[in-house]
């Protein structure tokens, strides 16, 4: 049997300090991310914003991938144009060993809890995703048809998700973070064991969280933020909102609604308040959730992928 | 009677958004910070580092206010110890209008709630302090005695308190923090507006947490932390632990215990994971709680400051 080459990446983002810690740990010669059948690599993403606690140093990694960033003669000294082709470099398609599968571990300082993101209905992503889904219950949040967010690391693998852990502060280790991080890489890895020992069981049905807008906040005509998010849905993502509930909130008392026409009566917020959206123009994301069947062609395109 | 000067900064960090952004709703012309006899102002301390929502460009400006570090000639590129010299210029006692009270409003990622911060024992500080004790029941951090934390803003001005308020993200604004942190200005200016027009009650006692000593995350030999902070402490500022309860725990599942033999048995922990002390070594601070007798010397200290 070949061994399928599977990338865990933590620290894409140097502030988000749980898995890189984690990935510290596991000392030459650690077995915990050993199963048969994979050959199981870890990497820091961006190890000099890790060294300063920052997210990025020139740019977000995480939104360097795209071919316009790299091709681009202008953005070449950025550090993150650099690390972003040192990777492809040594994992991509055109590497000695090119990886398949890449899981990419961030934290969040929403009150997210943990939760799986795919970019875009690649069909790998969607039958990995759909195991873990199986496996913990988490909420996958399908990002697409975003023009204002694009360029995310997984997207340039064969298949690849994002784990999002939360809430903890940037720069903060805490327990629960890191078990989270722990059980996400653990059931990753056992799922994909599975499929390479013909022993899997994929789902019947994936419940997504469909990203539908990002809401800003309210701000005056400097740029400057007016109003906070309301308590009304401060800490409660995947909580469904319905249009004309109270979002924002200012000092005078005065509550905006969510009023968007074009969307579902009842939405679902996420990612509210994430302290790295705020450059975004990010408070919140709107998804909306859906049971969507599980398709053959799915778990044909994972299993291809690591035969 | 003469206007006493009081000055409120926010920003001193500049990624503690908060205060900050409360300070911008404060338009021209507003009356909540207006009080008898005393002439109010507010001040950004950081705002280069606010606007990159960084903690600080080349130092922590709150450590920067030491005589050692502003007559050092090595240190004068530096823009927190610009900045330091614009404030002591703009508002110290060689300015035109020298300013006798100054309160600082910070946030923590810390789960300590609402809090005042006084450095060293001096009487002003005490007074007011237990003024606001009085009137909202917040613990009171009395910081001494600890030679590699210097240099604190308030420090330079006749009075000044910090007021700290938590838990949040660096980087993110909530409505819970925005409102304490109007509670605590409005309650100050209230007290000192009555002082002003000898209105006041001072209370007989007061509740101190009394600074012991920092305690830094285990590390190994190249620096590297080993431990996080175990479940039993985390999250829970001001709750009594005692000696021999488990503090770190690693991924082996192995505790380290408070094990401190020159402390008492029984101490309060504070500013458990505070981010921004990462660099500064402190995975968390403990104290000792006291009540102590208001003393007459305290009041007529702040009295005559603002008489």
């Amino acid at each position: 049997m070949s061994l399928t080459e599977v990338l865990l990446i933590a620290g894409t983002h140097g502030n988000e300090i749980n898995a890189p810690w984690l990935f510290d740990q596991f000392k030459e010669g650690t077995t915990c991310i050993n199963r048969r059948g994979l050959n199981v690599s870890t990497i820091i993403g961006n190890p000099f914003a890790r060294q300063k606690c920052l997210r990025y140093i020139d740019r977000d990694l995480n939104r360097s991938f795209s071919l316009k960033l790299l091709s681009s003669i202008s953005n070449q000294h950025e550090y993150e144009i650099k690390r972003a082709k040192e990777l492809l470099n040594s994992y991509g398609k055109a590497s000695q060993k090119p990886v398949s599968i890449v899981l990419d571990f961030h934290s969040t300082t929403a009150s997210m809890g943990s939760s799986i993101v795919i970019y875009g209905r690649r069909f790998a992503d969607l039958a990995l995703a759909a195991l873990i889904q199986k496996c913990l219950d988490w909420p996958i949040y399908l990002h697409e048809g975003d023009d204002s967010q694009t360029g995310f690391l997984v997207e340039q693998w064969p298949c690849g998700l994002v784990i999002e852990i939360g809430p903890v502060a940037q720069g903060v280790l805490r327990n629960k973070i890191i078990n989270q991080t722990m059980l996400a890489i653990e059931t990753c890895l056992d799922e994909l064991e599975k499929i390479k020992s013909f022993n899997y069981t994929f789902p019947t049905e994936v419940v997504i969280h469909r990203h539908l807008k990002s809401i800003d906040f309210p701000r005056d005509l400097n740029g400057q933020i007016t109003a906070f998010i309301d308590e009304n849905i401060d800490g409660k993502d995947w909580i469904p909102i319905n249009q004309g509930d109270a979002i924002f909130d200012d000092l005078s008392g005065i509550k905006l609604i969510l009023d968007q026409p074009n969307l579902p009566h009842k939405v679902v917020p996420i990612f509210i308040n994430e302290a790295a959206y705020l450059e975004k123009g990010i408070a919140f994301s709107l998804t909306t959730k859906e049971s969507w069947e599980f398709k053959q062609s799915w778990s044909n395109s994972l299993i291809s992928l690591l035969s």
